[in-house]
């Protein structure tokens, strides 16, 4: 029985995120045929090697002809320039989607070169490891994660529909949600902590008096989920940082604001102040572990795949 | 064949530390009797329903007594007192050790109650998870991680080696460190990084345009590791803060230096600057990786027990 979502999906852009969107499409049957695109020639002959599309394409522009659904997995500050290009081969009826962590940027960037008649739908699920590349995907990243749609204004109910029925096809818990909102709380939830967590491992790698195999033989938890954090890709966190600057700035504010009260504590000795935020953090993790979000099982790290 | 490093060993503090040396203790046949106490009924009786130790005592007197060897397990603002208790009837030739996260602050705190004839030798493993109490320890929490034995002056070198020992039978890789290193070392791994998670935790729980439950559905990778190092025990992370301030207020004084510098990067606009700095955090990380203090696998939290 065909549970095909969509004909042909065109994947622009074959990193982590893409790629296991490309497992996840095959493990639900999503699409007739999947094609793919990559800038760089070796992401391309990996993904070949792999077969991880069934067309792999040396152009955007031959990667989306005739795709009913074509997807923008590409760094956020690139979004723009890819769609200018592919504007020109996209299919009448046919919806263009992303997976851009940043939604206002992408929508201005993106919106004024759709064509008439194509819809655009907005998306960003919320999942991803450190890794990166095409080999670095697989099937189960987007099961149970959410992934938020961020119709525009215009955006054609069916388009919308259609394209949630492709993300909980594939795993994911789907819900809507405006530009700037999504913007203001993915600033807090996650690019506030990454650039907070890249401070601290770039702190341990100045620091003179303890040396790096010192951080690195004796991270235990802590340190060591920071690094995680702080291995993420390079040009995709840049992005998203030159493209949310106002909410994550915000958000910085209010955190330097809070550590200044918390180091006032530590060294005026108020064990009392310290004692009661711990006791309130602990509250918001139990909450998590309560939303399906995360287990309540000790990790430290070392879990494999799920 | 015995295995027995020690006869009796007594652990002072029922909690995550204590119950997963019990049961490291106990799979490697490294003592003949595990004796226990806490300073809470309650977690007395749940050791005892567990049947967490051999024994588990009413008074730190009782459990110490006969033992060759004493563990004080306790949070390190207490370390003290109890150590003031069980004075006067620890066994002449018996040693005392802690699994406290600073080391200065205990020696100073400890040793001027050591009797004569007694050995100190102060030791820190590395290992946890952000559950508290006696049901929450498990064999495996001490392996492949380090423990650091910080011996002070005059330890006695036999004693010193047969603490290696125990710590090595549960798992563990043993560094000998000197304190003051010791508590540097561990504010830059440690102690800053989880007053760095709590307090982004606590700053997205005081966002009033952002509710907790959206935070808490939609925190994926970054916040929610933070929140996992958030909610280890208030009571322990006081007493480290508290008892290393010097250490974790000159690294938090780096963090923020550098924060400021990132902000005005994202400020200004200067991508190749984020660019450089999230490229060289990520050579950190797959430095310890290497190390073999971690995993590459992918994991968001999801991993269960090792």
């Amino acid at each position: 029985m065909s549970t095909h979502v969509y004909n042909r999906i065109a994947l622009i852009g074959l990193g982590l995120i893409a790629s296991s969107m490309a497992h996840a499409i095959r493990r639900g049957n999503l699409a007739q045929e999947i094609t793919g695109y990559a800038r760089s020639e070796a992401t391309r002959e990996t993904a070949r090697q792999i077969s991880l599309c069934d067309r792999v394409c040396d152009t955007a522009a031959d990667a989306v002809k005739g795709a009913d659904l074509v997807v923008l997995c590409v760094p956020v500050g690139a979004m723009g320039p890819v769609m200018e290009e592919i504007a020109p081969v996209l299919q009448p009826g046919a919806t263009v989607s992303d997976v851009g962590s940043v939604k206002r940027h992408v929508i201005e960037a993106v919106q004024p070169h759709i064509p008439e008649g194509v819809h655009f739908v907005p998306a960003h699920p919320l999942a991803g490891t450190e890794h990166s590349g095409p080999e670095a995907g697989f099937a189960e990243l987007y099961d149970n994660r959410w992934c938020l749609l961020v119709p525009v204004e215009g955006s054609d109910p069916d388009a919308v529909d259609r394209l949630r029925r492709l993300w909980e096809g594939m795993g994911a818990n789907v819900d809507e949600m405006d530009a700037d909102h999504h913007d203001l709380v993915l600033a807090v939830t996650s690019h506030a902590p990454h650039l907070i967590a890249y401070t601290m491992v770039g702190v341990a790698d100045d620091l003179r008096r303890v040396t790096d195999s010192e951080v690195i033989k004796y991270s235990a938890a802590g340190f060591r989920d920071f690094t995680r954090i702080a291995a993420s890709d390079p040009t995709m966190w840049r992005d998203v940082f030159l493209t949310n600057k106002d909410a994550t700035l915000e958000i910085l504010g209010r955190f330097t604001e809070e550590l200044f009260a918390l180091q006032r504590a530590i060294r005026t000795g108020d064990g009392d102040h310290l004692f009661d935020y711990f006791t309130r953090t602990r509250a918001i993790r139990r909450g998590i572990i309560e939303a399906g979000q995360d287990t309540a099982a000790p990790d430290f790290g070392r879990g494999g795949k799920p």
